[in-house]
């Protein structure tokens, strides 16, 4: 297997790629326990486990994580032996789901920023201890579409809040602290360009993602357990997002955005739509069908991280 | 099993003990689908699964709820017939758990106010689709302790902010609205009550609970992916908010109370502490004492439940 070439665009990223972590207590610590995934840098040793990792897939269901693991097998032309499986490598904890295929980590976060925050600082700190180099860390989620017919594949260029702010607000020692939430415009564009080599009967595009920290009122949705606004209210506000250029809306991309900014890391996020919210709230969709609208954005990082890998 | 006599407190509650659901909206809505649960009011007969229902019980992890239903079967002196087994109700999706143990649900919240929020709102919708009477929610929960023996339990008052503020932002249609996160205060004691007849070897207390966005700086901690802070600011936060009444940190109450309040449903959210955080940031206890532990507050509500259904 070849070594993927990736541009570094981060002053964050040290000179031979890996990452300079922004927390100068990590190096005083005995032990480094990665509670949520159970793993410890004394206990494993995550250099001989995760040393060759080049590739960070999270995405919100641990099934579907799972089965992008197997997925990857075939696609990265990965020989597993006889007798052998993939397992989930943070099985010691429930909370979160990790497999590792080849360089690609495929894990799962769970719904909301907060559930998102957690696994990445501890796949951060997993990258750092085993001294990874040029990682690229994607998010692949399911969202609600803006003015998009269902199943279309959204790249995010922007991620804002439910204020359409494009940063993020971080409540720290009692302070609220913001940080960009930025995303690599050349990693969009590459996947773009990819997209459109692969002639899909659906659309894939770049626009803004809207990120919120509720799926019913935070979406302006009528069918919650609480709702104190009317359908004209509704449709105002999502209109008015839909001008300012949000094409889909989900709970996790300022976070993954805002976090990958900091951390000096290129990330993109790349989500299908399950329905057009200009049209309704409620997802009708046959299961069988959303499964495989969500093998879209799948499809789109197997074929960037092939082309990376130079495999055909 | 005698029918449970609870007081009803909001003005939210109907005079039958129905739940008055805070949006019209709803039952214009020819079918309610509960997305993340895989249920529907249409496709299920919600009164028939679900019309007993008097206690609902949240968790963050989907294994400990599952061993919390486990737990309920001898304890509520339920009856499970040869050949048949307790199963996930919401296993159509892989988002949360739920179980049912005669009157009680035991369901998984995830990580985080915005997980919460959604499980939330769906178990609202399912009490009502179903019409349940004067059904009391509980959120059975981990934390970090502020001044405390590990291993104590929590039984919050008043769930406050990372600002320290005891009320929740939701951002609805681009608009900072705030709801109060007061809980009942009556059924606290009764739970204070209880935890003191059962002379336990360790400390269960009433206090305030700090509800943040991030497990890592949200909570001061110093062994993140990102830290610019020194130990003596994050001591200096520490003390501040134990000052301030606060005597454990979590990722949920802020939500699960204001939410009880908005609907009109009496809540408690008691949570065991797995650390002192004023003693350090890692979680280092041994799994086996941490899993003994995490059924303290199960204990707690147990007994609750058993003293309102009168099980001896």
């Amino acid at each position: 297997m070849s070594e993927p070439k990736l541009p570094t665009v981060n002053k964050n990223v040290s000179k031979d790629g890996r990452l300079d972590i922004q927390n100068p207590h990590l190096t005083d610590m005995d032990e480094d326990v990665l509670y949520h995934i159970a793993l410890s840098n004394k206990t494993h040793d995550l250099k001989d486990m995760f040393g060759d990792v080049k590739f960070v897939c999270f995405g919100g269901s641990p099934n579907r994580m799972r089965a992008f693991a197997e997925y990857l097998v075939p696609e990265l032309k990965i020989k597993i032996p006889a007798g052998q499986t993939l397992c989930n490598i943070a099985h010691g904890s429930d909370r979160y789901v990790l497999y590792k295929v080849g360089p690609v980590i495929s894990v799962s976060h769970g719904m909301g920023i907060p559930s998102l925050s957690i696994i990445f600082h501890e796949i951060v700190k997993l990258v750092h201890h085993a001294g990874c180099r040029d990682v690229v860390f994607f998010r692949l989620g399911t969202s609600g579409g803006l003015g998009l017919e269902p199943g279309s594949v959204v790249i995010t260029d922007e991620a804002v809040d439910g204020l359409l702010r494009p940063y993020m607000d971080l409540v720290i020692l009692g302070k609220v602290v913001q940080h960009s939430s930025q995303l690599d415009p050349g990693l969009q564009q590459e996947l773009l360009s990819l997209a459109n080599l692969q002639k899909d009967n659906y659309q894939t595009l770049v626009g803004k993602t809207m990120c919120t920290l509720d799926f019913y009122e935070g979406q302006a949705r009528l069918d919650g357990a609480f709702c104190d606004y009317t359908q004209k209210d509704k449709m105002a506000f999502l209109n008015q997002a839909y001008n300012h250029g949000i094409r889909n809306i989900e709970m996790e991309s300022l976070c993954f955005a805002a976090y990958c900014h900091r951390a000096g890391i290129r990330g993109a996020v790349i989500c299908v739509t399950l329905l057009d919210r200009l049209k309704g709230d409620q997802i009708t969709t046959p299961h069988s069908v959303m499964e495989q609208w969500q093998t879209r954005p799948q499809k789109l990082v197997v074929a960037y991280i092939k082309q990376k890998l130079g495999i055909q």
